[in-house]
């Protein structure tokens, strides 16, 4: 196997063009030119109204860590014959740059810069690939969890995904961001040693088939745990699962907690009724049902209007690959770059796509609080050195029918982003998971109930300045006028 | 942070269920007992009518490196609770089972057996879902790479994925499984280094912003790179990008190798045919035309239908997550288990859900090439002991349908099982990249054309032999007494 190395790094986790960029600037001399390259997505997914940011702590230890390793250098001198010089270079070159970004668990929406990085470009060229990696996948998931936990409601939510996930990092970092959109654990014990998630199982079906008979399958498993989770659908469910576990359970007494069944097929309704019929009739009133299957936000909300007695959701397949839509779109995009005199200047990338136009300039992003509700009024992006907070009122207008517009008075505006590496520098301490995901939580109930509709939910407004608004307008002339002088 | 463990390994990467089975069976003392698990999937990906399969070489690495480290039963008695015999135990416990498995490119389909593995019981729990997570993924690619390049045909295509894939490990792997399925390269460096995969890449929009100019980027980059692959659309693709490409190359003459122009927006069937008449009059008719933008089989097949002069596609987002079916529903059952006695005994699963009744005991699957025609008839699932290659006529039934029959003579009986792990020592030999590649094209082959169209292809047979079915009715009608002696 040719891809065993002891020195493997993830510098080299990135499109070639960067690198072949690099070489560009440093042959010319300007890999050192600071630059800002602002992070964000286009459009929320899964038509959500909301999107749940998460991947922080991975990009950052991206970025600290960079480093082309031993391996990395012969590779690229042996098979792609780079330059011993370029070579060199980029054996010393780490991270030194400035990232201000969202916290994770923060609520963002299309088109607001959720990472802002100023670095010497080529630093920033090199880690644009690895950081939409994680951030696309890990935001995903967040969001798609916080969608299926707003259905799922007051009843426990668990990812049971890893088998389905779309290789080992995903089923990891998959059950990290689903345990901030809300959900109380994962099933996958590797993810609970490195994150401090909790972790929940209990048997297969296999353990029944090992035994060739639930009723001695239940007992062995009730003798080596106290807790006890019965899967009660090897055989058939009503007529063989339920009783079995009914009938252990009252032999064992107080020597295990029968704290679930558990249902993985069948109609989940019509089953869990009458399980839960079973499970009162015999006095186990406390004794939970779990349910898997398939399961995702349409199925939920079908089998609750059915009344289905369900009381932890194990989610899978359509929470760990966030299956309606696996794929966030965010891109990363160069708003402003050093001039030969020093100074930074604005840039702008025009497309044949008008949604591919980017918003020239560093920019901040705040959220407008009504003082009065207590409710968010949208978000704010401004230039970097407007101060929305000092103003009295606000002008607020949609960036695409600009005809929609509000002044909104009385209101707090919250940066939302936190400065988190000073030239390469961590300066942001890190929370525990625990607090990312109440911070999720609790931030939810900024939002009217409109924005969070799981189908059809309201446009949240995220809005540009004036200022801001103004800025991409000249550009984008100034480029039809440059074109045009050149014909 | 608190997942970084210097000793991080992957006998976790399991769930819990797999831990707490396990102990069952410790301490009732049947944790040796030899059993067989078989790893398929029910149904074939996007509606395409074969699969290919990936996954073998990453498998064998988990399996032959499997162990508890020091941190990992360190978090199981911490923070689980379990008690030092039984972490004792576990800190022992290697794979030491036999594997035999499909050769990754071979092609398979659903309800055969891809993995089959006989092992004492507790060392076949615990690594259920990681080779689940492994298989289900790279499969998955594997066969949306297929897909991709029946409709690129001879024309050359890139996964251009790594920032939209879900998470690292995603990216690298779907790197490898896209070059099984017949894709040239990738852009992800990581994942060429790896896997000896080629990659390719030149600049990005942002190399022209940081610019300011496209005449100036075109050029510094010409400066610097032999082979010139110029991105025209930064402003505005033929009245800017084009014509400054072919400014550019024509004042730079043999100095440079002008391979390619890419397109990245807007109209590409229009774009295409109007770059390739700019580029042809101005004599670059060897100059290619590289595409990419969100591209699938579908977009692919319209934009050839209009005849766009793309000569090289850059898929990125719907190979890497396999977008419109980002999950392979692989599962792994057991399908035998030792006796009391010593001998082993078939068992199965019954389920509310038909398609999820297992097929009980151990399984050949055998493809059926018809000697006159030398396409396949089909795939032919025995009971391990029958030896299908020595009758002279073979009975083939549909499994569900069994009416829909027929009698193949001639045939040869190839079987697609080979030993890949013996008592845990690796006796296979993994092979290059390059020959699973071309193993999976050469074995497309062997498909008639009705089984390879992408849409809504004919249903290729995959049949159980009547010995095997007629074992597996006996099975259900047996649990079927059991419960109705049991009532």
């Amino acid at each position: 196997m040719n891809h065993v190395y002891k020195d493997d790094g993830f510098a080299l986790h990135t499109d070639l063009y960067q690198i072949n960029m690099i070489q560009t600037y440093w042959e010319d001399g300007i890999h050192n030119k600071r630059a800002v390259f602002e992070l964000y997505f286009r459009k929320l997914p899964f038509g959500n109204g909301f999107a749940i940011f998460a991947g922080l702590e991975k990009a950052v230890k991206h970025l600290k860590e960079l480093k082309f390793t031993e391996s990395d250098i012969e590779y690229l001198r042996k098979e792609l014959g780079y330059k011993e010089e370029f070579l060199a270079y980029l054996k010393e070159l780490q991270f030194t740059g400035t990232l201000r970004s969202m916290r994770e668990g923060e609520l963002v929406f299309g088109n607001e810069p959720l990472m802002r990085i100023e670095a010497p470009l080529a630093e920033l060229q090199l880690v644009e690939t690895a950081l939409l990696n994680i951030v696309n996948f890990q935001t995903l998931i967040a969001t798609k969890a916080a969608r299926l936990k707003q259905v799922v409601g007051d009843d426990t939510a668990f990812d049971f995904g890893s088998r389905r996930a779309q290789e080992m990092d995903a089923a990891i970092w998959g059950a990290r961001s689903a345990f901030i959109g809300g959900f109380e654990g994962t099933s996958n014990v590797r993810a609970g040693k490195m994150f401090g998630i909790p972790v929940s199982g209990t048997h297969a079906h296999a353990m029944v088939q090992v035994y060739r008979d639930e009723y001695k399958a239940f007992h062995k498993y009730a003798e080596s745990h106290k807790d006890c989770v019965f899967l009660v659908d090897t055989y058939d469910t009503l007529r063989s699962g339920v009783p079995t576990a009914i009938k252990v359970a009252k032999e064992l007494g107080d020597t295990i907690n029968f704290k679930a069944i558990r249902l993985d097929s069948g109609d989940l309704a019509y089953l869990s009724k009458k399980a839960r019929k079973m499970l009162d009739d015999a006095g186990f009133t406390d004794t939970k049902i779990i349910a898997s299957n398939d399961l995702d936000e349409e199925t939920i909300i079908n089998l609750k209007s059915q009344n289905a007695a369900i009381d932890i959701w194990g989610v899978g397949t359509k929470l760990i690959t966030a299956f309606d839509q696996p794929a966030l779109g965010a891109v990363y995009k160069i708003v402003s770059i050093e001039e030969e005199n020093g100074e930074m200047a604005d840039t702008i990338k025009i497309s044949g796509n008008p949604e591919k136009v980017t918003t020239p300039g560093l920019k901040n992003v705040y959220r407008i609080i009504n003082n009065k509700t207590g409710k968010s009024e949208g978000d704010y992006i401004t230039l970097d050195y407007e101060q929305p907070q000092k103003e009295k009122s606000l002008k607020m207008f949609h960036p695409v029918h600009t005809f929609i517009k509000k002044y909104v008075t009385d209101f707090t505006a919250v940066d939302l982003h936190h400065d988190i590496l000073k030239d390469g520098e961590q300066v942001y301490n890190l929370p525990p998971l625990e607090e990312i995901q109440s911070y999720a939580s609790g931030n939810l109930s900024l939002l009217w109930d409109e924005y969070k509709r799981t189908l059809n939910p309201e446009e949240y407004p995220v809005d540009l300045s004036q200022a801001c608004w103004d800025n991409k307008m000249d550009f984008i002339q100034e480029v039809k006028d440059k074109i045009k002088s050149e014909k």
